[in-house]
């Protein structure tokens, strides 16, 4: 008996019908039935057996115990029906609305499953909004600070969705591994800041020839700029360390990733701009 | 011959490797194979044909041309890569990071593919900055205002990630059909408003208690509960009548509803806020 990873070559072995048509009637099963069989255990995880099947285009494998006895199998339409529901449920998890079958929910239903996810959201709003409000001094003397909140929290929204969906979807389908964790998080932060520095410089652009008031002008400006490749970096670092993490702990990245990160962004998003801003502008 | 929407019945049969063992050798195969065949035309699409492999447990279907001629079979384990594929696909796509593979890509092509959807968000940032200094105003003189910007955009914005999500995923996996419309977005209006009077009343009490000065306190959390209604119904509405129009006009409804909901939802949002404070404090 040899084991190979999730692979198990139990004693014994298989043959086709093709083949026991084919065979001469006097040949014994042992001389032509395969001995190398992959297998799983029963408390292999349904979505590694998954895996494997849609990998090695099997039609069915052998379920055994611990002492390699036959106890059962998974066939292909096992598997069609655990990756459907996989990606399906990832999906419908990281926008926090249930796992499956959401479509035929009533409202009520409905509602009670997104409440929790937006209760995350929520809190982190108001928290921005607490940080928002210790700079009430600084919007008094210069309203126009608040022209670009909306811009700078979007920008490093999206990008983190980018970044976590990139790594959930990873994750899931085994192209990403926690012992990647530092590559992964180095390559996201890296499009993170490229993006940033190239719609820094847009919205920073736009923000010096909407706003002409000298001496404030070009200060603004690459305040707003700064604040962008901030939160854009920041978002990126975010939205791919979060699931990583939660991978390493066994916790579902999919189900926590979608409210942690956009909560989060938010927040270092208004305070990172504010603080640069003040600090630029000389409040 | 008989058509019953893809399903073809053709003339001739299949019989199983089984059967033809067991069979008495001098019966003619017409006695005993199967006439009701499943099939599809060459020209039917891929994710059609995965559905219908899933559905009916087959471990292959044959492939007809216009005159019932059989030109080939897809069998179960390319309907598993499709399968695969489209839902990885699906969630790629609503947040604009390509199709799939996007782990092996490199930092450049990462950032060329994100790019675009990260354009979208950025003119509907900027739409948003445009919005907010037509308010300066009425900023200048409560510079409260801007506190809650974030958490309003950022309520509706992720109840229209969650309707949009659930309606996208509904339409792939063929539980939302194009006559559904109606249904589906009054579904989703009457989720956003529950959500929205529950979230709107929580926000408005905290928004009532931080902000104390008289006479302005209880008609300033009136507004910003108004506003997280308006916002959080309007982007459920947008999330999912945007992804059901894209698919009527045969547009990819995962390709086109991330950024087009977030922009829009982050628009109407900022707007209708600064309306109905400016409304509610009589600038």
């Amino acid at each position: 008996m040899k084991y190979i990873g999730a692979h198990v070559s139990v004693a014994g072995g298989v043959s086709s019908l093709r083949q026991l048509v084919v065979v001469h009637p006097e040949k014994p099963l042992k001389d032509f039935m395969i001995r190398d069989i992959v297998s799983v255990n029963t408390y292999t995880d349904c979505e590694k057996v998954a895996q494997l099947v849609a990998r090695y285009d099997f039609l069915a494998v052998p379920v055994v115990d611990d002492d390699n006895r036959l106890v059962g199998i998974v066939t292909v339409d096992d598997v069609i029906d655990i990756i459907s529901e996989e990606a399906t449920g990832d999906i419908l998890k990281m926008a926090g609305v249930g796992e499956d079958y959401v479509e035929t929910q009533t409202i009520l239903r409905g509602t009670r499953i997104r409440l929790p996810w937006l209760f995350t959201s929520c809190l982190g709003g108001l928290a921005a909004s607490f940080i928002i409000s210790g700079f009430h001094d600084s919007l008094s003397k210069f309203a126009y600070l608040a022209v670009y909140i909306p811009v700078i929290t979007g920008m490093g929204g999206n990008i983190g969705i980018q970044s976590s969906t990139v790594v959930v979807r990873g994750i899931a389908t085994g192209r990403i591994n926690a012992k990647d964790l530092w590559a992964v998080v180095a390559k996201e932060i890296s499009i993170g800041l490229i993006l940033g520095l190239i719609y820094g410089m847009l919205i920073g652009f736009v923000a010096k020839f909407r706003y002409m008031e000298e001496p404030l002008s070009l200060r603004f400006a690459c305040a707003v700029s700064l604040a962008v490749v901030t939160s854009m970096s920041v978002a990126a670092l975010m939205g791919s360390l979060v699931p990583m993490l939660f991978q390493k702990v066994n916790i579902d990245p999919a189900v926590a990733t979608g409210p942690f990160v956009t909560t989060s962004v938010d927040v270092v998003s208004v305070f990172s701009y504010l603080t640069i801003a003040t600090f630029f502008l000389g409040f």
